[in-house]
């Protein structure tokens, strides 16, 4: 069912995104570590967060939807606690800022955790815990987004899915990434349910009445459904709370759609977390005790015909090393919008057709 | 089929307890606490680690298992972070002074943290995050447990179904709480299902050979199952990392059950954090955003038949309003434990029979 791609070295892209995002607006530092936040998503294998975004954010520099000319600022400090002022940034860039500030205080205070407010879509939520782990920290990232999942008993929709990353450093080969919405699944899937002609479990979602169905076509006109009831659901409560009411930016049914609305901000809100883990343990007493955990895991007896278990972030890690090598696969329907955006802008970076 | 019951009030359940655990060995302060974290949990309706357990805890302390003389020590510092060597004591115990150091240093940093090693067993989560609700901060508590969840795909148990607990103050009647463990259900639920002949959704459990089942007592064989698969599956690696591994304390299959090894320490770990809310907002802006909140929620149009929408801690506070008048519902076979262990060890204070 996937469309037909052509493979694309990674540094091609990282180019190509980064001068379209300057035509369109955007400071050089700035579009160069959104563009860096596309590329990377696509290198862990989240292609849903990848290059085929890079049209509907490019729509949106264009509209003034993401500020280009954004200051972002420090709105609050007390301790190891920062407000962040995200002045309509793009979400890479304000998320980045606070995960950042979050990291400097865990350096003074063992921990550190900053709020951003008046931001956007963020893309993925491991971008911003890695960033605390790979400076040997425990990153936690989260965001709001709108509601689109109903409580059970509901017929309407009650809470974004809320993405949330926590990224752990193993000092072995990759470290520990956990980044998971609280809906059972992303929409996408219904879609392609929906395009094959296919039932769906009758967890994944409800019909506009509140209904559990195994159509896909009318859980698409419906709701999804959070992980395990209200489980899921208060969690999603919580990042929402977390992210969008204590920082006094917006939450619940406030929240806008970056696809619905392309011309305004999403003034989405975000929380990171850094953790200093030397505050805790020795490097190498972490990696001892992790490639214990991870060998604990590949010796537990399967099912039979099932795969081997992976660890968090195992997936992620081959699939950077192979695409680095081979090229990230880009849809050709893709490829003909960025090219049609290269002819529009002039944009000097090379993009093979 | 919920066996009968005898209506107690919660002082008298308190002041019976308290001598109970006294007279087992516990410090009178150490035996009031772990007491009222019984009692407490019987007043929000969590009736699971209420007086029901008290036999079970009883025993853990006349065999040493929890170590009444433990002499819980700051084993490390570093900044808002602290690790706590619980040295064997009642979790209930271990837990809040891990809560209370982390409380104490979200006065100074913002926000804090405490890791706790060789703890116990220490009842529902909601203990520890409502500790810090009450001070006017956000609470996060968690625990690893004994590994009873099989990966999708598995056929053994590799990860504890590891609760947390999210309070979070409202200024409006009740905290916002949530209190979750990672499995679709307690194992409770399947023995309830086995014991009334029914069957069982296909994704609360799996079999011993790993297959999902509808059948309760193969269930009872096999293994529960993480809410939303792998996403609930990371997110108890997580907790396990964080209370086990972080912190130098026991994680994955070293795990023990206070059940199955009812003569030894468990040696649970906790993770306890803490965040100022008066470094975000007022109360007065917090209690006006989270009315609104709340009066979304109401304002949700329902399915057919469905209950209206409940706030998470909405259910505990009407609970715990009822039972302070009405008493705490003891069954019967608890209660003749309960008068057996007051006439074995002499206890004073009264309790109806």
């Amino acid at each position: 069912m996937s469309e037909a791609t052509r493979n694309i070295p990674h540094e091609t892209l990282q180019r190509f995104v980064e001068e379209l995002f300057a035509a369109g607006g955007m400071r050089p530092q700035e579009s160069a570590w959104f563009a860096e936040t596309i590329i990377r998503s696509n290198l862990w294998g989240v292609d849903s967060h990848g290059i085929i975004r890079v049209p509907t954010y490019f729509e949106r520099i264009r509209k003034g939807a993401i500020n280009c000319a954004a200051h972002i600022q420090v709105e609050r400090r007390a301790g190891a606690v920062t407000l962040v002022d995200g002045d309509g940034a793009a979400g890479a860039v304000a998320g980045r800022a606070a995960m950042e500030q979050a990291i400097q205080d865990a350096r003074h205070h063992g921990i550190g955790v900053s709020g951003v407010t008046n931001s956007n879509h963020f893309g993925a939520a491991a971008l911003y815990s890695r960033l605390a782990a790979e400076q040997g920290m425990i990153g936690i990232s989260m965001t709001n987004v709108r509601p689109l999942m109903a409580a059970p008993g509901a017929r309407a929709a009650v809470a974004g899915n809320n993405p949330f990353s926590v990224a752990i450093p193993t000092f072995c080969g990759f470290p520990f990434v956990l980044d998971m919405s609280l809906s059972v699944v992303a929409g996408g899937k219904l879609h392609l349910a929906a395009a094959k002609g296919e039932t769906i479990p009758l967890d994944w979602a409800v019909d506009p009445e509140g209904r559990p169905t195994d159509d896909p076509k009318k859980a698409l006109e419906g709701f999804l459904l959070p992980i395990g009831g209200y489980k899921g659901l208060g969690l999603a409560y919580a990042v929402d709370i977390l992210c969008g009411v204590i920082t006094g930016g917006l939450f619940a049914d406030e929240m806008r759609s970056m696809y619905h609305d392309p011309d305004v901000p999403s003034l989405t809100g975000h929380m990171m977390l850094a953790m200093d883990l030397s505050a805790w343990i020795t490097p190498e007493e972490m990696r001892r005790r992790m490639e214990r955990y991870r060998g604990f895991l590949r010796s537990v007896p399967l099912a039979e015909g099932a795969p081997p278990l992976v660890f968090p972030g195992e997936i992620e890690a081959a699939q950077e090393k192979k695409r680095r090598l081979e090229g990230i696969p880009v849809p050709l329907s893709t490829l003909e919008i960025l090219s049609s955006l290269k002819d529009e802008y002039g944009i000097c970076a090379e993009l093979p057709s």
